[in-house]
């Protein structure tokens, strides 16, 4: 080593832990003095102002968009518009956050209090290298260098305890000092009451930080999905969760929690759950997947979908949100969501009628000089096969159909009649008496 | 920023690009002065002579060896003794090395002949310091330092010249100076005459790497399994391929080679393909997924799983063998397949007996002296049932079912009279009948 380079790394040494930090942060983000000339490909590249279809060796992006030359989205590019919160950087959560930084996501704010440690090397992501680190710190290091056009925002804390929720709430709705706020994307996906984010993914381990979640998704009115993967690593879901649209998470309680069994007298001494890399993988490219077309609105983002590894079954349902909910503010939600029923009713005549009058001149022939057509239909199926189009599973499903676990069920633990007792149904109550059930509620004690 | 932080800083800029590179070098991995002592994570590891299950944070397998105490997996350890080749270091390719090395896997083989570059940052793996190296290099080297314990061989070749095809059959034959082949592992998954792979995985984006992939497999009788991404990128495949038991890749060739258009003119100047890292993770985690279930025997093992991204669907097929195959090693493999079925018919019987008079015991009540039994049914169901089962989908699917293309079917020009032409259904010749027709095929010029 040369007697520069020695002496550059021994005053590194010299300093305190804290300041050794500072340093290399300096030198791995922003300022490196005049570091970074040769070796091409190994130096970070700058940011780049506009994504490009350019197709050359060089762009990241060009077989992104390319899914615009190809028709299944319309406007790749606003991906850089949005802002997606992930919760957990576990098996799911890190392989998640870097599907959605190599597709060029406009902001990410990260979540964990855990660190690194080797027995997390069975999934994807982290590398022995980054033992010891925070998750959050290996995370936003490897994502940074991975793609520099991501905003990268990291949170480590617990946001379980009181304080740490208040601070996800805070986090949701502020930008942190030096950081701005995007604006949300006009007639893009809605984002929550005061919320900065456009999607919050849930990517934790267990029920206490999914119902934090929950609870600050509730109050703000915040889209966001939830994702799981079960203790013996063959099985897994996501699910998307629009406050009084969709069940919220305590709609539809796990068995674990309504038979009143405290599940971290689950987790016994010496025992720990299994997990597969392939099993995690496919659920954070379901949930990424499920998230890019909720944002950029093609194909069909799914309400429930599950994923049984051993039978290679893939379940499909609609969960609908439950009108005696224990969650205040997902009934207030859901009083909301119904009252605005008109108002949605409209917009979709309105818009039903505006793809139809868009339809209506390709059906006449374009050599036709009298102007002569012969209308097929009404312009129905266009509009609904569109890759314009978003929309859920519309299909009933019974409540929990064949291969449907919920996450912590024992199958020692669950009968079958707990099951029937406390899945939710289609409701076909009318919206109204759906209002009038919710102000009764509301102006209780 | 503290004085003594900005000096190291200053000290940084002040250097040779060149010795900055190796500052960062030295802070980022190894001797960071002081700091680097107690990090005691980042050093590699040794490797580990046997896979513990012992729960402790500092043990790569604990979560893999759960799996054994789930009941999910008999022999977790046994992945130590398999083989698997990979072709193609690609967005599929790298992840599904990726994965089976974290779940620990005996030796990789892996073939690439390209470079990587930052056109590839849309996929999973590679990481921009990575650019210029080629894909095999810049994976042994990731997959090395992520697990020391697997075995590494890495071929910079092009299976798909003459001089490739004949290093590829060698390189599944024998193993290369310096390396051991591993023995098969005694009753474990059925190895290619003379090879030393218990598995090939295909995760090439061209027909003509398939078909050599195809030939060497046919001839060797090696089962293989073949994956596959759409050019819109929101569908793909994974199949396995059992030489002589179920169709091979000549059996049903793709539609845009069956119409005699070489697909090389269908790539334009300027052009690419779409690719998302969801897709390609997905299809990489179903194709590992099917892998794990395969080698080590337990739950379904897919013959052909399809994945519909936009839809969220996911069929299933069985495709046969072609008796017309123009491969010939195929319908030789067909023929030494027909040829055994008495002997399969007869081990299938002699296990259903074994597993019959296993069940027995347990069949006796405990506290029972006088040893009355009441026995119910064969022992069939339990046979059929155990997790030590493997077994492909037996249901007999209509040729091409909706949902499912050709790799390379093109919209514009493929239409439905050939799909139908060249669909193979379900054979209901006899095995006799079938050996007479080899028979007479073989016989000829």
């Amino acid at each position: 080593m040369a007697a520069e380079v020695a002496s550059v790394v021994a005053a590194f040494g010299a300093l305190s832990t804290a300041d050794q930090d500072k340093v290399r942060e300096a030198l791995l983000h922003g300022d490196k003095g005049n570091a970074a000339v040769d070796n091409a490909g190994a130096k970070p590249r700058g940011k780049i102002q506009a994504m490009s279809a350019e197709v050359v060796d060089s762009n990241p992006y060009s077989r992104l968009m390319a899914l615009q030359r190809m028709g299944i989205v319309a406007n790749y590019q606003d991906i850089r518009s949005f802002t997606v919160a992930i919760v957990g950087m576990g098996g799911v959560g890190s392989v998640a956050a870097e599907m959605l930084t190599r597709c060029g996501i406009g902001r990410l704010l990260l979540y964990d209090y855990d660190t690194v440690e080797l027995a997390n090397m069975n999934r994807l992501f982290f590398r022995p290298e980054h033992v010891g680190m925070t998750k959050t710190d290996a995370a936003a290091k490897t994502l940074a260098e991975i793609n520099p056009d991501v905003e990268l925002e990291s949170f480590t804390s617990n946001i379980t305890t009181v304080d740490g929720f208040e601070g996800f709430v805070r986090s949701l709705t502020q930008a942190p000092l030096g950081f701005q706020a995007e604006p949300p994307l006009p007639g893009g996906p809605v984002r929550g009451k005061g919320s900065r984010v456009d999607l919050v993914l849930s990517c934790v381990d267990n029920y206490e930080a999914r119902m934090t979640i929950n609870q600050a998704c509730n109050e703000l009115g915040q889209p966001w999905m939830e994702s799981g993967v079960s203790e013996d690593a063959v099985s897994g879901h996501i699910q998307l969760l629009l406050p009084g649209e969709t069940a919220c998470f305590a709609c539809v309680p796990p068995l674990v929690v309504a038979s009143g069994i405290d599940e971290r007298t689950l987790k016994r001494e010496g025992v720990c759950a299994a997990s597969l890399p392939t099993t995690m993988g496919m659920v954070a490219g379901l949930l990424v997947q499920n998230s890019l077309k909720y944002l950029l609105r093609f194909g069909t983002v799914s309400r429930y979908l599950g994923y049984n590894a051993l039978a290679d079954f893939f379940p499909t349902m609609e969960m609908r949100p439950n009108v005696q909910c224990d969650n205040a503010a997902c009934r207030a939600r859901q009083a909301e969501y119904a009252a605005l029923a008109p108002e949605r009713e409209a917009a979709a005549r309105a818009a039903q009628a505006a793809a139809a009058a868009v339809e209506e001149p390709q059906v006449v022939h374009a050599d036709n000089e009298w102007g002569i057509a012969v209308e097929e239909g009404d312009g129905e199926g266009a509009a609904a096969g569109g890759s314009g189009q978003q929309s859920g599973s519309t299909e009933a499903a019974p409540a929990l159909p064949d291969g449907i676990q919920y996450l912590m069920a024992k199958r020692d633990e669950v009968d079958e009649s707990t099951l029937a007792e406390l899945a939710v149904g289609r409701t076909d109550t009318s919206l109204d008496d759906l209002q009038k059930q919710l102000d009764a509620l509301n102006s209780g004690p």
